[in-house]
């Protein structure tokens, strides 16, 4: 069978489980402790990172963007990233938004103090980091809002890679409690779609040993 | 006429700049200044990052993984991503492994700690990241070889983004006397090809003020 090798709190491969989910395509998960850099693995990715997936015929298609691509161009039959050149750029600036973005201001922040530091034994986490999150994430919050107001999905139209992008980094972030949703009422009322979704459900059933999610984290009204 | 909204040192920006000159797409240059955050530039980019293409028919494309791919989309007459699932495949995932890795192991430490800091008067560099970054070049360089090695060009038998995206990314190292030439052959001489490029050469040309190159950096035999 398909297989991914994934990481609990990476978002890339958080929104490639949700992308293959809404493509119908069946997957098994195999997790892979990046940090361990285990040999095998940098045989298959040398940059040791994941997502990586291996499809049933052998193929190995490695990294979030060309397996975000790969995915569009194999299986095009449940598009996830628009049908015009315009729809598509404004999808993937959305992804990079995230990606990229969102990444930086709030993700690595949050994940780097609450998770690494913890299951790798790297010291105290940084209050001045999580200060910095909980600060950038407000902004992202109203931005998210902003969008879900003028359009049925974040990225247009049709349900698409951004909302896919934007609701794996906020799934992370949200299970180690870092998502203020009371900021923005929009951005909450949306991302209560996404969760409705079969192809999240999944995540929201992640549990991982020793760190337990929020109470609402599972609640598709919260 | 066509437009791209761009910054010297940041490699994303010299990569369209190479793509656009091997698809024979005039445009010009505008050098924007992002952490002013100009009020003008954020209503085209929110996220008030660079690149920023902007179309003869006023279309904008947003932020380097939009502008890629939009770039083989809308002009596939000179392909630059192969031709086949796995040859693009691996292309996208050089791209991830110079855009993101690279980056975040070389890239940001020269540039914030060479530039930045210089510029916007952010204080003394920090000589441990660019130790680090000293460090971490020469396993890029001897990856870079080993491909260059093993295959025509970095991505495979065409020129493609991979070998644009490593270029980018080490013509900001180099500008900045950060590149070690002498730690692979293969890596060089690969170069060598790269800065015989009629479409690289206005990088080579470009002088930021203030900022010398060492000699070397425009020398096609170096």
């Amino acid at each position: 069978m398909r297989r991914l090798y994934h990481s609990w709190f990476c978002p890339q491969s958080r929104k490639v489980r949700v992308a293959l989910a809404e493509k119908g395509l069946d997957f098994m998960l195999s997790f892979e402790k990046t940090w361990e850099r285990r040999p095998e693995f940098l045989l298959i990715n040398p940059a040791g990172s994941v997502p990586v997936l291996v499809e049933e015929d052998g193929s190995v298609i490695v990294d979030n963007y060309a397996i975000t691509e790969y995915l569009e161009e194999a299986y095009p039959d449940r598009p996830l990233m628009g049908t015009t050149p315009a729809a598509r750029a404004e999808i993937r600036r959305l992804m990079d938004w995230f990606d990229v973005k969102f990444q930086r201001d709030v993700t690595q922040h949050v994940v780097s103090e609450k998770v690494l530091k913890r299951f790798l034994r790297m010291g105290e986490p940084n209050s001045e980091a999580i200060r910095c999150a909980a600060h950038n994430i407000k902004i992202h919050l109203e931005y998210i809002g902003y969008l879900a107001d003028s359009r049925t999905w974040l990225g247009g139209d049709q349900f698409s890679y951004a909302d896919i992008a934007a609701a794996a980094h906020l799934s992370v972030v949200d299970y180690l409690g870092g998502v203020p949703w009371d900021v923005n009422e929009a951005a909450k009322v949306w991302y209560m779609r996404i969760k409705s979704r079969p192809s999240v459900r999944p995540l929201l059933k992640d549990a991982i040993a020793g760190l337990r999610p929020p109470a609402h984290y599972a609640q598709l009204d919260f």
